[in-house]
């Protein structure tokens, strides 16, 4: 206090404190390909619901491309009634929209069908949630018309994979956006700036960055990305393909794998919940590996496809614990334990895991994870 | 596309797009001392209802110290029952929330009562809005216990200025909060890191950062920032004090100041309303310079005491227009024009301007801040 601090604009654009310099993005464990890998959020160190723009995870198939915003331009094409190119100009003229929705790979949580990640950023990083601003889909292929033998649409995106994921028409007419705006501003690049295909609920994957193209067709595209790749290959040998649907997930983030618990006393169990289909209805959480359940409380507001907060105050004793969460969405869909859904899905598959995650705090108060 | 593009954590933690560069906050006009300053958020650029934190306006008094999070303490003392030291680890072991709040310096229009700010950064820029995570502050005057002739609170900073605000006990055990966290990840250095007093809808200045102590006492402390600053003289020089509550504002963000509407047709009307004392229950549009009005669409979720977007679908013939924003809180306050603010309080004021705002916008579409 005996010094003047830091002046006012240093910088103009802000930044956090260097004393939060361990609060970063790591890069996925064994994505040693750093343009088709992928970045965590640290889930472990986030409050609320909003995840700060600079830590909302990565996933690229061929890199950030860097785009001028007046040279970017959007085709529709394909069953339409008319063919149209957009500039970003013509679509933010449109009326817009902002929403509160996750985003989650449909790889998150994909170690833990066999292994244990040690932290809840290794675990289920793949996970953010901001605000978006755009334009509804709809409203834009209200001037491009649609030819009623249009069922699905291809997205394709301006990076080097040229990303392309088919999309059901009922999802586009329904709550897709064209997204430009993220968390009070522009995209970040690696978010698909200037423009980015938003799907609320479905895998992240389709949610197309850096949007160049929609085509609108009678079938499925079947593309790369969700044949060879995005599938769910079951125990039979048969694979599920277009499983784009995030089902109802929750973790516990404070006390998770990595931390420590000082000491006996107050606890206060943290969480986040998600659900692809609507709102979080209820979550409970379990200190004794899943025997006993308490309902915890949600943080207002609760929305729908959006990071619901929970808490459960908990007065650790200093016995070995196993922390549990376990949500249900407003459709009445529970997540499930490690055990039901290997016993639906085998050990073959890779993308969407939701079971319940086990964290175990030790008699030194140490936090690992555990399969319980 | 021919090319791979930036990999992943380039950098590790990410900032926006180099074609962003001129959305940055500026210096408060006239404001030459900088450690004594202030900034102005961008709201011309903003999207949705958070502010980046990266774009959060400033105002210091001595510049922004560098703390470090495991040296800070807060010790409240003064008129309770046990005078108590909390460090960091203290406070975030108590059970926590997060709200979403507008945070708007009391300053902010004051050059509106004479002048004509060319853009809304500069009209209105000494405002944004975050979700805010921390304790309330009437768990943690639990443990001190509060002395029953205790009616106000000294809240000091660890500043330079040692920027230090009497609160009113009833605030105190409402709403207040220490906070910690502002949207998902800690504090920023000029946001009060680590640790800040939060009194939703109260003049931002109250809210104060770095906090270091708070005292109880039987009156106010009348200190400098609540008796030769942060007061409203009147037209008879009589002097308003404890003029706390920011009552119910709003504004047009696009089309505003220095803005241009290309060409005849559809344009949206897009702004932002807030009000200290709850939710926003209405907002009005008119393109007419206040002589007709209609309703504006609300984004949800409305929240108490936080931005709440409007948008009004324009037709604009390619005439002179003067767009104008009113906005009506669930109490009944309607927000004033300026005439009646000027009737009511005069021109000696500086603190607590909110009325309506209008931007003219010109036959070559050209928008200009106007006194109408």
């Amino acid at each position: 206090m005996r010094a003047q601090g830091r002046p006012i604009l240093s910088p103009p654009y802000g930044e956090p404190s260097p004393h939060e310099a361990a609060v970063v993005r790591i890069p996925f464990p064994g994505r040693v390909n750093t343009t088709a890998g992928a970045s965590l959020t640290p889930l472990q160190s986030v409050r609320g619901i909003i995840t700060p723009s600079g830590l909302v995870f990565e996933r690229h198939h061929g890199g950030v491309p860097d785009i001028r915003p007046d040279a970017h331009r959007l085709l529709i094409h394909g069953l339409v009634e008319r063919a149209l190119v957009f500039n970003m100009d013509d679509l933010m003229r449109f009326p817009s929209v902002s929403r509160m929705h996750f985003l989650e790979c449909s790889g998150n949580s994909a170690g833990e069908w066999g292994g244990l990640g040690k932290t809840v950023q290794v675990t289920h990083g793949l996970l953010s949630c901001c605000e978006w601003t755009g334009v509804p889909l709809a409203a834009v292929l209200q001037e491009t018309g649609i030819d009623p033998r249009a069922r699905w649409l291809l997205a394709e995106g301006a990076d080097a994979a040229a990303m392309t994921r088919s999309v059901p028409m009922e999802k586009a007419l329904d709550d897709a956006l064209l997204v430009y705006a993220q968390n009070g501003e522009m995209l970040r690049p690696e978010q698909g700036y200037p423009l980015r295909l938003f799907l609320p609920g479905f895998e992240g994957n389709t949610s197309v960055k850096w949007l160049r193209r929609i085509k609108l067709g009678a079938a499925p595209f079947m593309t790369r990305e969700e044949t060879s790749k995005y599938t769910d290959l079951m125990p039979d040998g048969t694979a599920r393909q277009f499983t784009l649907l995030m089902e109802a997930k929750s973790v516990i983030l404070r006390p998770s794998g990595g931390q420590q618990v000082h000491g006996p006393g107050f606890v206060e169990i943290h969480g986040l919940a998600w659900s692809g289909r609507g709102r979080i209805a209820r979550v409970d959480v379990s200190v004794d590996g899943g025997r006993n359940w308490r309902q915890a409380q949600l943080q207002e507001p609760v929305l729908p496809k959006c990071f619901t907060a929970f808490r459960l105050p908990w007065q650790w004793d200093g016995a070995p614990a196993i922390l549990q969460s376990r949500t249900m969405d407003e459709t009445g869909y529970v997540q499930p334990t490690r055990e039901a859904l290997i016993a639906a899905r085998g050990f073959n598959s890779f993308y969407h895991y939701n079971g319940i995650q086990s964290w175990r705090v030790g008699v030194d108060g140490n936090v690992d994870n555990v399969h319980a």
